[in-house]
């Protein structure tokens, strides 16, 4: 157990052994085991965005096998995905890295600017696909946020009792929010602290933007000078809004990018900022298998401190 | 055993040893045991079109023992039907063959483009009734598809500790699908992925047409090159969208067509693209006995390869 | 044990012996024990139209003995009611005959267009009371039916669990129904078969006439010339359509008619079409007594053949 | 135990002993204790119309122990309250009077024309505070009455398992009836017998009018030419729509009127109709306690036959 | 124990000792422990108003630990939280001081004028954090308010069942009260009675102002003279409205203000009004930390007796 490991763990003390277990297992799996940084890989596109334009660009990623090897071969912290997914593939790759089920999945058949996710799996599902967290998606600023909210303190509340740990996606959504509020500094902000006051351990945000949303804190910010410049500056300010820098945030790659460089500019600034690392679905997945190593292993080289 | 039912029980290795064996015995039974491929006799039709609508053309067929005795006499995999009509036979042909309890319905005296089923049955009524499976349909696209989501991951969980299988209906239906996007090529393969990230064990859905509704999912389906010209080929994109062919996929025969040549030659474009079999209803029903034996008997012999 | 009521009984050989013994008792009591023939007393008017619209004009039966008395007096198979009205009497009555405790019930103080009862009573209350089943109202058609459809579900599992049989009330409302498609044989039919297919031992449905509504339904009567034209043929046709009379239906009278001629005729044409017996609730209870009695018993000399 | 208690009680014979002992304490309390009549003092309106407007005309009235005082020097039958105002002093009281908890509420700090109550306690509350009955407020004719029945189906049932009765203060209100409609006489004793048959054993209505609101009914009272032209008559009528006669009926007060020997008349034709009593909150607790209890005993000494 | 906190336990004679227990622990801590005055430390905003508006001005504040530190070293009575922040803290200042968990929270990223909180926590988790009560907002007025008066209903038994003591925000809010008329007296003195009648046991109102929101209630205040035209007075009117003071009601701070003097002045009417104490939040985190505690000082001084 590395110091820094220990550290992070003891922003948990009030938590049962089981969650510590659990998040120590996360922290001490794969190449980044023991930085304090993680890399995830999720996978969830294929329900959230249909299969066809998720999978097509590389055909392999319609098997369900190749996303537990990909996140193995690489190296990676943890593979989170939904019910079906893991199921497909959890007794042929058990034990081999740590999984989280995301318990609550989004489709695009139906549109609604408010969105409203279903619980497609819980609890028991995780355990017995021998998973160390659960996930779940809430939409603050969704005309539904309440029942998200409920399910989630639900969810995160089973978990505990069974020794799990929970992981937040936290991406504001709604008929209230601009598009470019949705990735507002402001607003992600605030989506991390809710995360973490709902009792999130783990929080998945957006790489926010320089955009302020809402005009009461625009106000707040400027008076009092926030610096949110930079990207990095960003990434300090979302990891301070939650609960100064005592809960594990990690940031989302988003939509797929041709330049590995872009990307690699982003991951040094979630670095510079004090992030706890990157969830990177679609800009893994959506690349030929070896090129998708070739760049997480450069994504863990600069988290892990080999590459600047 | 045969390979090919070990092979695609071995696809199910995550699942307890109950739904395994219950997935076996619909693998095994009737003129396509151990071939891998399934036809199954599903009557729903009293409830979800009316009784006068679906019977009177072949009046012995408003009998529930009807039913089973054409799954018997034509050797067919399984029988799916509601409640009532498993309730009124199930005592007498207990044990003849696989049972599958269709535990939600809809019927048409109420319209609404946002269909939403009622749960009619559950997994008590499908062991007190001897069934190996439940069977619930879901319509992504409905505004009411959160529910039926939440409602069949129930269901699944309950028929799993029951050692259950279970079968799942998927029908894109909605206010935002154009009526020709009910069936595009696109949306079925998203229908598909869904209900196999759902649990499903068995999924069951429409031919698709080459038609793509969603513009994104248009995009990269046509910059992938997606081959989705031919029905063979379609059904093949479908069963890859399934978990690349990792999950039991049938197709449903659809409206009453008095032309059997044309239907055998959707089973022949079912079975080039690796199709696990067909799923008929009004075809099968509507018909005089002799005539639906006949045509059952020449599907099954092109499932099975004693007819080209 | 007659050979009929053997006959019947053994349709419902699914069941465990404690619901075919309560349906065995309502099918050996009163003067038409035996027979395979019910009459049957419903006082839900009170709550269902208002007590003065209903008892107004024959004062006595405000009084809830008063029903109780009249089924026993009359030698009916059967009496139903609602909660209170069975709570009011059930000490006094006990063991004299079969009660019916009707568990859902709707009110004319809000209207519209839809109706949605509430579920007003309980296996449990049913239990406690002595009843042989348990009776519930559908309304096929209205918006709210989905729920109707659960909370029955629920009731007849609950009923079975404690060996009572269910009766359901199959009617037909709705906003997309117009006022004659309430009573068409098309939606007769159809309001029988879901009630059966929803699991009901006794269905109860309105005497239908010879229209036809829905468009698509219309089409297959006209094209297979399914009989309808006489008053015998409808109800031959809804039997049918409850699992080709494998379901006991019976019929319910309707508003009160003082002509006495009119109802014995419609009670020949159930007779004549096969139907079960009758339900009658205001052309009873809207009566002075004894005309009521000699009523009723020249509707069961025709069912029981001692009359024509 | 006198006998008209005891015939009283005869109409409760489906009831278990603990219910009936129950019944029995609030006959045979106070001054009206075994003469079949009962007067109960309520006092919901501080959370129903708020405190000001209730008890700053007689500040003493704010203090909890002050309506217990009231009904106990008064002697009054049983004193009911809503949670707060009975924990506030149970403890002190404890077995001076029967006490009738009242589980639902509704305040009028936001508006709707149908109304909706809270559940704000329920039988476990209604046992730890030493209560006699539970009662609950329905409003037939809102828009939301389903859920007020069915939550008034659980709480009666809920109660009798713990021995307690059920008082029902029934309400007609809502969008479809007119002002003038909520105490029309047709429409008061169909709220009267709606509380019966959910199985009410005290119902409490406002006195009703002359007036005929529904068109339907309406033509019966006049085509049998029922008596509802004086206040005792309709008083008759409604405790006649109450099973005739059978279930206990008490009416309430209404607003403060200033002239008692108005509140008197009102109280004599309740008596002379056949009514068992009254319930009298602002009438008694926002006059000087004098003047109150000067008042309750008028009232009482008319319903015991010692006054005219 | 001293002889005002044993008067105040008196109120809740009704109660377990649990409770009681827990609520004298309330009163027994801190600076001002057994005056029967209270100054709680509520920390929301982080959920509430967001992050970056509640602590940018104060960045120390975004550590959970700051606000435990704060409220220890001022002396105050208990601090107050969300889960989140709370169980970012718990291990750390286990029985340093009492913690009530704010049990759901609202968030502005929807907007809506009928505000609806979301249950974020409940009583198992105000065990496991050894916690004194759980804390509650109810928004009267919100056309939500029965499922919140519902929920907290069963907050309230899951808490006493547990030995916990209840404390309830009572916000009036919602699209039928204009901005003045949620801190009118009238509406506020209401606000006070819903919560006591809930079975609040602490209330927390914001200070009234002078404003008659409702027309009824204003004509009752008119007539009767109630003095409400100072601040004092109409703390008084709020507290006597809150079962003639049998009841703990403190007042909120509201906006953070500069002038210490202001805020000073508030403290004094709410004393001399007989308000039991304050609960302040942004007034004492918004403030560098030596301010905080010297204002927090100064305010329990006047509520001691030690200043003017």
């Amino acid at each position: 157990m590395t110091p820094r490991v220990r550290e992070i763990l003891s922003w948990y003390r009030g938590e049962n052994p089981g969650v510590v277990t659990n998040l120590a297992r996360l922290l001490n799996h794969g190449r980044l085991g023991g930085t304090g940084r993680m890399v995830i890989l999720p996978v969830d596109q294929g329900f959230e965005h249909g299969p066809g334009r998720s999978f097509a660009v590389n055909p392999p990623a319609y098997n369900p096998f190749y996303h537990f090897e990909l996140a193995i071969e690489a190296g990676l912290s943890a593979y989170a995905a939904p019910l079906g997914f893991l199921e497909a593939g959890a007794a042929e790759f058990a034990g081999e890295l740590p999984l989280i089920l995301k318990c609550n999945n989004h489709d695009l058949l139906h549109k609604e600017k408010d969105p409203i996710p279903a619980m497609t799996a819980g609890v028991d599902d995780a355990l017995r696909l021998g998973c160390v967290a659960v996930g779940y998606t809430i939409y603050p600023g969704s005309d539904h946020r309440v029942g998200m909210y409920e399910q989630l303190r639900e969810l995160v509340a089973d978990a505990r009792s069974a020794g799990l740990a929970s992981v937040v996606w936290s991406y504001p959504r709604g008929a209230d929010l601009s598009k470019e509020g949705e990735t507002a500094i402001d607003v992600s902000a605030y989506a991390a602290q809710i995360a973490a006051q709902l009792g999130a351990h783990v929080i998945k945000v957006k790489l926010p933007s320089a955009h302020l949303e809402l005009p009461e804190a625009k106000l707040v910010y400027e008076q009092n000078k926030v610096p949110i410049a930079t990207a990095a500056e960003r990434v300090r300010h979302v990891v301070q809004s939650a609960f100064d820098g005592r809960r594990i945030v990690i940031f989302s790659g988003g939509e797929t990018k041709p330049d590995e460089a872009a990307i690699l500019d982003e991951i040094r600034a979630i670095r510079d900022g004090g992030g706890f690392g990157s969830i990177i679905g679609r800009n893994s997945f959506q690349r030929k298998k070896p090129d998708a190593i070739k760049m997480l292993t450069d994504i863990m080289k600069i988290y892990g401190g080999e590459m600047k």
